[in-house]
């Protein structure tokens, strides 16, 4: 595996009954949410709220593959630190590698789960691709 | 508490880890899920697909009020019998008793989760009321 | 409806793709995760860990009863502020106030949804209430 | 990519309100649900169900690796055929192909999703790698 490049953003998950399963960690499908809310803030901490992308523009982003290996159980109450880096940034597609990491009580911080997303700009409707809007790709790259 | 309503219909639902959490049981939440693909079989298998009522009539039922008892513990790989009954059909809103049941390997069938469920008839959009289409309401008196 | 009491505890709860529904709005199931969140917040920011809780004294909460309503629509990156207030502390269950508030761009805070949740204290496996533990009731009255 | 394995299951998935995100299709998530149900049912109809694996042998079916494409959108009321191929059976870890297909009320199936997924046995509480046991092994190959 290639170095990931650098995190961008960092957004702190809290692991609630929500999450978890009966295994008594977190549900691996989970993970997926909690690098799309990271996503969600790293945009709006640069000024882009989806919602205002909908209704404007008639756009929207969408998930179009994900590769996620997970590493090591996360359990309730388990604060995560969820981490946003670019790999490469299209006219009409990102990806992103995302981790999840946990510092525990004592010791290092270590990595729980780590992906990568790949998304998509399309039209709002018939989910044709289109490109990201400018003031997006400025303030990301 | 009332008699309840003879049950209209039911539906089989399965239970899989996405639906447990670390308790080792059924989340609790869930249930309102479960209640509401029962809801949506009851009325598909009278000839009422909700994908359909959006598309055609821009009319939907959205959840107004729910009201859930969580009697009895459901675990992995449990097969819950959810069922439908009718306590109250308005002019633009149902109200609906529904329960879960478990059958164990040995033993008589056990109550797991019981509530009530109102429904309300809204134009899309504006989520103001209307009134339900009289082929539902017909169909299901 | 009776005057409902002072919150003692405030949430905000973000509103992400995961919450949301094919209507456009919050999915109403979901209102018992964000209720859930401010509880368990609320509760640690009294000092008790629910992990520590199950580890330790092998007790754990569980969620009896649940009765909400669904007054106006959420929607996607919508921030809302959860409260938790208690009505009732027993000596082995819990009935709670919450309700979720939006404050629009414009205008005054909306009420969204509000509930009551019962919870129970129960001896981890068996399920068998017992008394909740002083230290916690304590520091909630 | 190379030729996928032949399915060797398939499972019937109903798409549900819970299912949809304000885009109107499926949340991306969820097809790892999908994909876990139809494991789950693939194995219980070999005659393996995951709780009794829990309570007797100790051991459990952890997911250790997903990679998923989301190729064209699902919607409320959708009627999925989920399937499951097995790329590799190893000692103690399980690579799976598994797709999300549609048929459409006319014209030819179309592929919804399609994923890799690698699955290892553990042991409870620890999560070390142990051996499938024999009698999943022999069932599946």
């Amino acid at each position: 595996m290639p170095a990931r490049p650098e995190p961008v953003f960092r957004l702190p998950v809290r692991i609630y009954w929500e999450d978890t399963d009966a295994g008594g960690i977190v549900f691996y499908a989970n993970y997926l949410k909690f690098f799309e809310r990271a996503r969600t803030e790293w945009l709006r901490a640069r000024g882009h709220a989806q919602e205002r992308l909908r209704d404007r523009e008639r756009i929207g982003f969408i998930v179009t593959e994900t590769a996620v290996r997970y590493l090591r159980p996360a359990r309730l109450d388990d604060l995560l630190d969820v981490t946003v880096a670019i790999v490469r940034a299209g006219a009409a597609s990102l990806q992103l590698a995302q981790e999840a990491w946990r510092t525990p009580a004592s010791g290092a911080p270590e990595r729980v789960a780590e992906g990568t997303i790949r998304i998509g700009c399309v039209e709002l409707g018939t989910y044709r691709p289109v490109r990201i809007p400018n003031a997006i790709l400025e303030s990301i790259r």
